[in-house]
């Protein structure tokens, strides 16, 4: 294609007025990647789980809730931190009074994108994990949903959040409203980065390295599994493919992934692919925390997924292509909201 | 005085021109009130405790930094959450490892202006609280000053942020600077309510009520103890005066004050007389959380210290004048601040 004829396209399209079209070895390697992944939404909100003002503001207040838990200090943002990018920077989290969880957390960020919850996949929806925190030993730990409930009633503040969240019902502060809310607000929690730019479009926004690291990502075979809007989030695999992760990284206690949740023997060793936004900033990486950088975690995965054992240089490329997926938090993010006082 | 002369005086002087001049009872009162009271600074910054920007905002961050503590989840916002006006809603904090800490946690919101810190004024200012925390068993949980400034430097952001704050140093990475830094954020938090608008000469902030309940509030005696600009926070009081507070409340075990830290048997149940700006808002009351409401508070204070038995009419007067200390929490008081990622 001609650059006069490409200009020609751009200007009868009407898209991308203001960039230059991209050219040559750019505009392949745009091309592949808009086959492979996809820009964010402006947010996870569907008909069946709608981001109501009404519900992301109670949402809100919930994720960052500490009174549900029978500890009193476990709350969705204890291991969720937004200064942290919704991390712990944990290699596996600490639970209710102070218990140790067998996994790594995952940020919320853009999570709600993702096809199943949790590295086994054991929650379907965001909404599904939200609420059934609530009755987790190691979450919010409440013997069941009425005494979790309860704890939130004894707060005069939360019956006219939910009231206004969930207009028209007679008992609204229920289990399930608690999910759809909390979910609701998770549904709001994107991070468009570099990378979305360079999705639609703007192949600048994208060091010359990150392309090259982009290239590799690719020829390498990661984007065969960390493929769509989240790059990962879209299927299980095995862990690992080519060789036992367990053999090569000496990782303790083994986890048998999804078999855990189905005690399917089909099920060992499959985890959910998980989504790699962010995850430049969200080390220690994999379920059980066992690659301190993120220089190790690609080595490994490049290792025992691909059989591919990676020089530095392309590990430095494919760093810079996954540091492009770093969005930038908004104030918004960051800010907690003012929880209603204890009664009084 | 006429209200034809008090207007000429107003005017005369040039003050609150905006403002009606208060007459009769409510002058009297205002006076009263400016004699026992000081409306909130813009900081609580001195020079010895300068409020630069840099350290301001290095302390932020080091506020909410769980990698300096043993267990990865302690911070100073793990008990002073923001949304929560500081502190964590619970009877009693729990510390490190969960371990549960032997007293209620306080509002850090203006607190840097009481004349000692903790209940105990153990801590002489804010900065060495915040350092003294570092090496706390029950806090971040540290062997020494050195561990915890190990766990800092793991964190490659911080030292061009300690370098920024501390200027001219060549190892600022230091246990000194880090009390430096918190404690110069701390000395931000200040929060002006209502009673500041009303010290000011707008005697309208308070509603009939709350005038009515700072009338006795003065004439119940509560203003011996608590007054200065904290309302409180200024001396070491006996808890009871009049009757012993264990007693009264069944509250176990019992707590010797500032004698465990004195070791002085003339400190025996002393305490710092705790502020009670926000106090509406940041329940339960006492050192050990034994009072579960306000008003609960207010009677328990009043007979133990002052001999009285205050009429539930009298304590919603008090509880009215009380909400007027509650401030505005501004978005940028409740926004996290992004912490450096791990080292990658």
């Amino acid at each position: 294609m001609t650059r006069h004829l490409a200009a020609a396209l751009v200007a009868a399209i009407g898209l991308c007025a203001a960039l230059p079209a991209p050219a040559g070895d750019d505009a392949a390697l745009l091309e592949q990647a808009r086959a492979l992944f996809a820009p964010l939404p402006a947010d996870a909100g569907t008909a069946q789980y709608p981001v109501t003002p009404e519900r992301v503001r109670l949402g809100r207040m919930l994720f960052f809730e500490s009174r549900i838990a029978t500890d009193g200090i476990m709350s969705c943002a204890a291991c969720h931190k937004p200064g942290m990018y919704f991390t712990d920077g944990l290699v596996k989290s600490i639970g209710n009074t102070g218990r140790p969880l067998p996994r790594n957390a995952p940020t919320v960020l853009n999570t709600a994108l993702q096809f199943v919850q949790h590295y086994g996949g054991n929650r379907k929806t965001v909404e599904e994990q939200a609420q059934r925190a609530l009755v987790s030993s190691l979450a919010y730990g409440n013997a069941s949903y009425d005494a979790a409930m309860d704890r939130l009633k004894a707060i005069p503040g939360y019956a006219q959040a939910f009231a206004a969240a969930f207009p028209g019902q007679a008992q609204p502060v229920t289990a399930e409203n608690f999910g759809l809310a909390v979910g609701a607000y998770e549904r709001t929690l994107m991070t468009p980065a570099p990378f979305d730019r360079f999705l639609q479009g703007d192949t600048s926004a994208l060091s010359t390295q990150a392309r090259a690291g982009l290239k590799q990502f690719i020829e390498t075979g990661c984007a065969g599994c960390h493929g769509g809007v989240v790059v990962g989030g879209q299927m299980y695999q095995k862990f690992g493919v080519v060789e036992p992760y367990w053999a090569a990284t000496g990782s303790a206690p083994i986890d048998a992934g999804r078999y855990l949740d189905t005690k399917d023997a089909a099920d060992t060793f499959l985890f959910k692919v998980p989504q790699l936004r962010n995850v430049a900033v969200t080390g220690p990486y994999f379920h059980d925390g066992s690659a301190a950088t993120l220089a190790q975690a690609v080595k490994v995965m490049g290792r025992v997924q691909l059989g591919r054992k990676l020089a530095d240089a392309e590990v430095a490329d494919i760093i810079a292509f996954l540091e492009s997926l770093t969005g930038t938090l908004p104030a918004s993010l960051l800010e907690a909201p003012l929880l209603p006082p204890n009664a009084r």
